[in-house]
């Protein structure tokens, strides 16, 4: 059973139970223009056809400014799947030995990296080198190593590098934020993520620290720490990180069951995490300030996003996260065209660096301070 | 402006919102009985005359198993006060000077102690002294070492000590740690608390170290700490903690603004805490487990709490806290009867061992282990 899937899938379980009566419904923005679009397309290929990379490949088909137009796959019958499934032409298929080849390919201008966390930076490295754009499945890395390595070699090929940081373009999530900005919590004193499922096969990669780089930190406790900058709006300086380990024959040496793990931030905040992969349906983020709050649940989850303020809810009419990102990343790459809230290789390494700290602080059992 | 009452009387602000269908109602325990109560009664004298005394003492008002028949203060002026709102007999009335002639008043049974922090260790011992059963308002002292102190000179004296445990009686934390109890929540694996106000006048004893033994752990945080408690069931083994100063001037040496801290139980759970005196109206609890999960908001604020657990909401009728408390500390004073959740010196010293264990954990950045 893929728990991981159904988790951020349905989690309505643990979802905010929302005021029925005096919310604050805020106007959807509207859906799709009028006129067809004409501008230009990002057309991407597709490297890793997992479960997640069929949930994009599915997306992208509402698209507009983006075009599933290749694959890459080290399983032949993958790519004869996908192909029939997605219309893909054989002149866009590469296996993990032809796929240097795709430099000379100009019908394919991004590749999106969807493989395990430990295969990321090995192929992003290669498709940087082919002179495409990359985009790349959180979390980047294993490591900030690994990550820097990722962001040296893309500015090196003169090509992109995004992370495929979904959130970052959710409009509830865009909302919540820019009420922070606006000033409506006041200060921001404390965030709070709580990021957690019940992992299901042992034998999965998400449970081998090589290919995963650890465990629910890297796969679940990453939107905790990705979320509490966006919600706080800084980078934390300090962390400090408490580990717990209930069943250490299915938790190995490395890969990590339940965090605690606390952040500070320059402006006086503090962030208080779990990641764990022994709770189910957890994902509630809270924040609050001098003059009022935030809270989301779900909040990082495929969606329905559910978010109330203070003053009532906020509501915008769902959207398949991925098309979104999707539509978004063509106009990043195509069009220069800046994110409110950054996906580059940067943000990511960010997030890596916080991770590292995380691991340390863990061992040392005090308090590790970032450096970015 | 007393931020303090305001908080814990109102907290609306942040109240769960709560299910308006689908809720499951438990039926409320009787309010009245029928017949009058004919058995004994708990005679009580409140020692501090101060905000919370009066709330104690309007709230016995409704009392079937405890009056108020007696007061201590250093203030003449407030006596008489309360003399006449209260009924009040002169022979009943004590300064400090007097105090321990109580010992010759065969009218009191029972001294509620309601002054600062600061002053709990050695009033409790004065009544103990005098014979006089002992109930003392929490924190009970400054520090694990006076609460000894208190436990062991109640002994001596062969009186009870009991802690003003509210919540230990509130019927929605009842039912939830019921439900708990009987598995409806599997293994819990992990307990949040988060609570805090913005405190107001910057002179009141709350913000003295000498009197109030800390800042916004002793007075609010405890919440957090006894919560995690008896909502896990367990008492922890070990403490983390984090602080974060953004007002020096206001919280000076000693005097916390705010604190994270971790808690690690024997059955491999840990609770996640903040408290704080930055941020106005936080009063959520939030229990996990591998099966459901509860959480409440308001839950330790002055009522009506509320709480809801993944198969619904859980509502009683709001009950004055202190009313309860107060007929159930009779039941446990004169005719034996042993409380849920315990309220006794034994039960505060723990929580001042765990605060002792944070204020360390603070200083050192390191783990503290906790020992009973």
């Amino acid at each position: 059973m893929n728990s991981r899937r159904n988790f951020l899938q349905k989690m309505a379980g643990s979802a905010l139970a929302l005021p029925v009566l005096s919310s604050i419904t805020t106007k959807a923005h509207a859906a799709k223009p009028e006129t067809p679009y004409q501008g230009p397309v990002l057309r991407v290929a597709i490297l890793g056809l997992g479960s997640y990379g069929e949930r994009v490949a599915d997306a992208m088909k509402d698209c507009q400014r983006a075009k599933l137009v290749g694959v890459i796959s080290g399983t032949p019958a993958k790519i004869k799947t996908w192909q029939s499934k997605y219309g893909i032409p054989e002149k866009n298929c590469y296996n993990y030995e032809t796929l240097d080849q795709i430099k000379n390919n100009p019908d394919i201008d991004a590749v999106y990296v969807i493989t395990p966390n430990g295969l990321h930076k090995d192929f992003s490295v290669r498709v940087a080198k082919a002179g495409k754009h990359v985009i790349c499945e959180k979390p980047m890395a294993n490591d900030a190593k690994e990550a820097q390595q990722m962001v040296d070699a893309c500015k090196a090929a003169k090509v992109k590098l995004l992370i495929g940081y979904r959130m970052h373009f959710e409009p509830i999530t865009l909302d919540i934020v820019h009420k922070r900005k606006a000033g409506d919590f006041g200060k921001v004193l404390f965030f709070q993520g709580l990021s957690g499922f019940i992992i299901g096969d042992p034998t999965q990669w998400r449970l081998n620290k090589k290919l995963a780089g650890g465990g629910a930190m890297m796969d679940i406790g990453i939107y905790s720490i990705n979320g509490s900058r966006y919600m706080i709006g800084e980078d934390p300086i300090w962390v400090t990180a408490q580990e717990v380990k209930t069943n250490p024959e299915k938790f190995k040496e490395g890969v990590d069951e339940t965090i605690t793990f606390q952040l500070g931030f320059p402006g006086g905040a503090v962030a208080s995490c779990l990641s764990t992969y022994s709770l189910n349906n957890l994902d509630r983020f809270f924040l609050d300030g001098d003059k009022g709050y935030a809270e989301m649940g779900p909040s990082t989850g495929y969606g329905p996003i559910k978010g109330r303020t203070n003053k009532g809810e906020v509501t915008y009419p769902h959207v398949t996260h991925q098309t979104v990102q999707m539509d978004e990343m063509s106009d990043i790459i195509l069009k220069g065209k800046q994110p409110e809230i950054p996906v580059d290789g940067e943000e990511g390494l960010k997030d890596m660096k916080i991770v590292d700290a995380i691991f340390q602080a863990v061992k040392t059992g005090g308090k590790v301070m970032i450096k970015y």
